[in-house]
């Protein structure tokens, strides 16, 4: 089947870059004659089309993604939006069921005349990519999530950018710590996986680096924070991924110390709470969260953005479909969504990098 | 009295700006012929000689400050130490009483051959300037303090840094507040005035700016969200600083909803828990506070601490004593501490930057 | 005369700040019930309606303003036209006149019903308002130019922003310039004051420090550059403002040697031809040149573009007119533009600011 | 034979990473129970010790690496001396004849009791690298060029780095050619092969892309400028790596308009003369040139810096020689330094990214 038309659409949370592979893709299709559109709001402008006045579905050409490289966020409005194969609906008792308008998608797909979707996102929106494409729909995903924990690819696009404002958040909190002699917990996102907090812990010098893969051992982390202080060095930067969590039973030792940090506050008030509780140090806590997902992409992640772009439509072209478009340096090549669905790519534990964080003497909690 | 040497500290927070200063006042001394001494960690190099090894006091000469402008923290040490004046003693029985040690750092001061002091503080340390120098001390201030609200100058340095990178931080929520259709409820320092909230949130074009000196109406800021929701707007980023509260009663009508924020959060939590109660809207919260303080000093930062600085010496060699430097554009003067001392410069309410928030259709909650 | 339609225009160079000072003048005229309008392309927009087929005159709502304040350049084109009072007018034989259109520009104001004129521009634009004034056009000033060369005002939006970008390319260079010993000459703007070259040279700790207002003795520099060599330090950086030149017969004293750099490229190229015919030390130039025009402008920048805006329809609205906003801290004040058309603000020698380079042992080649 | 006393030194031009891998070096070392030494100014602290009062070879413990990764430069001094296997030395009649001083290198390490050499340096001194580790010396190398042309390594450090500033300038500059009307042409470096152009221009949303590997006619880039101009963008950036230069004949053509810019300009300067000769278009040239060799690491550099550091040191304890570290990602590997030495990796002209280019309507030249 020849494409003639495409439609692009943005799932999951905020990263940098959105606007990056949405120009790449608008660029690449124009230039081989294809008509481009895009979807706004998650599936919803395709879905609701009746909430939109302007077109739920609106073309895209070069004048709309003049400049956008540079741009946080998408211009295709919301990402965040519902799963149209478990679309929330409202009963008329006040209860929530979970609806698939799947082959809705496609019908509505089918009329606005679309041949093929590129659909952006992580985890959940490439599941429902290869679920579509079950369904008969060409479609191929291109990789989205600033936790870079995605299968088949070696990095994804919004982790560099991230990791490196968390870098640069974990560098302005060193002169400080130092000179409060305090104890800084930062807290990156990072629930499964910690890739934020292992490169931006190595880039910015942490004295202790917890990650999800490595269950730590609060008595072992207050131990490497008293020999420094025994050193005369006062002060730590301690990097926690919001997924990080003691080992086995070293929760309940310390329950009522940190009882009411676990309760109310995330990964970082635990190993605060930890830390004042078994050393006597002062701490505060700083959880970067949201401020990792927003910004100018760096030029790094730029640039994979628009490579991704324009290998989902080359992609297209040579009859690709149900696939991803993945990083295997130095090339970009394209991969099953059944190989990408529900899988997650964790740090794995004899890599060079937890290596190096060890050879630096950076203690890892184990 | 002719100086030969003259000694500096650095008391309260960290601010960008303090090794600056500390070049500018030691390379200003060197020219004039003086020799120059630091003190480490506040007056505790003073006060405490045998815990330092290598001298609580220590020779500061061009090597010591070559490349330090860029340089966050201070190469003092730890600035967060006891009040001389009222320094905590442990007592036999475990109590703490205060004691006054401030004729002990004149004596030692003296013995040291130390003709002159410059202070490096907030209002705490030009406080006890102030004091000292009643007591006879040849003594200088230099005004710090990242929140902006000393009096007699117009601005402090370490100001301009936070507000550069506060409004850093809002840039890269704007993006993510649309992406996700949330309320970004961003909470920067300020526990008495509102100047880093004002001037961030103005530069960051926040859609509503809570300041201390403007206590608000939750209704009225609800209100402010619920008229964006209806003009299509989803998102909105609200400014708030950490001493904003509700007016007199309107905290009691929200008690219950927004009691656990109240109790357990500060500023930032209440807001948001109270935009919620009041619109049903989601909201995140991010807490920028220790971010604000660290980092490499802005231009206009390093300009400030290096004319403040080098101002401090050639208003010793003048004769001034008992004053602090200041900046009243584009001059530097020299004004009384007991000016200074104990008071705190607010956001005037009739001042032009409120008026532009208010023209520019920002929300001040009241 | 009540207003109720005022237009905007930019004139003259790139300057960081333009979008918020726009964004600010449309917000607050549309709080008061006016309508707004941008010109094009400085004043042809006007002049030439012919040439723009969507509109020489565009309306501006809010819509246009969102999220304007963080971008470069000016959305309503172009900058650097003609002076409509002596526009440049091609003639049948191929020479160029000067024509006055200045009457022309009242009249199509008036056909379009605008009442008033916001201009943002820098000593030329300020002086053809200055001339529209007189012959009886409600006007108002912006005081624009990153030079910050302008009279009556403290400082001039873009200031900022240039001093901040140039301190951090100073900050680059330095340890490249250690590393490979050489002496590495940095040219920013400035081609009758060195307002830019102080305050960034100040910030970013250079060595040697050349304006215009300080004529410099190539054999001072030299000497400073030899000390520096004799005390172990093998490197240095030189700023230069673009329009520093040596003392009377100095020049000519190296005429052979840097004549080359001085016919063909900058005060850069001069001075590091300079410093190498007398001191034999390897040189580089970098010219910083546009890049200090554009890019996002620093949050201070922003706040005064958004004061500046927002007192200008504030000053309308009073009955100001041929005046322009001014910065004189802490306030926002009207000056008649006849105090500033083609007055020019160097910086003073006596100036607290020129001390403090003295006292940091800067070489000012005097 | 067991190793018990390293040595590192630093080699060629500055690039960001050198201190973050000495730092994993020495910290690695450490670890291993191992000493660790630094030679000064590349191997001159090694040959002239009588030059050094403090020593030539400094000892590197955990103190001197604190904090480091942040900084540009190299705390060893300089990188950008004299080949010791072709050392220049002056002869009485004022002539330089080249001596091998190699075995002098040995010689001294030997009796210094270093067991094995780190060297960072780009092509240069992983070529002398390789000469030494083949007269017997324990070596590894470490990969070094912000102008990424090494071969069999995917990536440098400082590449990174120099193209994320060059990103930033570019960034800076589109707002000011639109608002002048301008075609602004930026020249990076980038003398052989044209990775910081390629990877710049994409991630600057470049217009015209020149690299080395692609000779470029002058018309194909005049005739992209003028369809901007017919299509109404009157503006223009063109990056050129310092090394592209015209097609065969192509030069020739535009002798005499171009020729002085040739002659006395770089790539930059030739082909802003060229398009004004060919367009009629105004145009001006950035040249960034030892900016992009500065600065710190950018938080991706300093984890590649960081893994080289400490895989050198594993690399020798496995019993590695005559090797360089690599990436091949996810992993580092050792290579033969026989494979690098005086190879030079290109952008291959069929990959992904110049595809991109294309793609995205980028003219190159071609």
């Amino acid at each position: 089947m020849t494409i003639r038309r495409i439609a692009i659409n943005t799932g999951g949370g905020d990263a940098p870059g959105l606007n990056a592979v949405i120009r790449a893709v608008v660029l690449t299709a124009l230039k081989r004659g294809w008509e481009c559109l895009g979807i706004r709001d998650g599936f919803n402008g395709l879905l609701f089309p009746e909430h939109y006045p302007a077109g739920g579905i609106i073309p895209l050409g070069a004048a709309q993604v003049e400049g956008i490289t540079t741009l946080g966020g998408t211009i295709l409005g919301t990402t965040n939006r519902g799963n149209p194969l478990r679309y929330p609906q409202r009963q008329p008792d006040g209860s929530t069921i979970e609806v698939d308008r799947g082959d809705e998608v496609l019908a509505r797909l089918a009329e606005a005349g679309i041949d093929a979707l590129v659909m952006l996102g992580g985890d959940g929106s490439l599941t429902i990519a290869e679920a579509l494409s079950r369904r008969g729909l060409r479609v191929i995903g291109v990789p989205k999530t600033i936790d870079n924990d995605l299968d088949q690819t070696v990095v994804t696009f919004g982790f560099d950018t991230a990791v490196a404002f968390a870098t640069e958040c974990i560098d302005r909190l060193h002169a400080t710590a130092a000179s409060h002699s305090r104890v800084l917990v930062v807290e990156v996102m990072g629930r499964y996986a910690g890739w934020i907090a292992l490169h931006a812990g190595l880039a910015g010098s942490a004295d202790v680096l917890l990650i999800p893969e490595l269950p730590y051992d609060p008595a072992v982390v207050a131990a490497a924070i008293a020999a420094r202080e025994r050193a005369g060095r006062h002060s730590a930067i301690v990097v926690v991924a919001e997924g990080a969590h003691p080992v086995g039973g070293a929760a309940s030792v310390l329950a009522t110390e940190v009882g009411r940090a676990d309760r109310l506050g995330g990964a970082g008030e635990r190993v605060a709470a930890e830390i004042t509780a078994l050393t006597g140090k002062e701490t505060r806590v700083v959880v970067l969260g949201h401020l990792l997902r927003g910004g100018t992409p760096t030029a790094s992640d730029r640039l994979l953005s628009l490579r991704f772009g324009a290998a989902a439509v080359r992609g297209l072209a040579a009859g690709h479909s149900g696939v991803m478009v993945a990083l295997d340096p130095p090339v970009v090549r394209y991969v099953p969504l059944a190989l990408v669905a529900g899988r997650m790519r964790m740090v794995p534990l004899a890599s060079d990098s937890i290596e190096t964080a060890r050879d630096l003497g950076i203690c890892l909690g184990d």
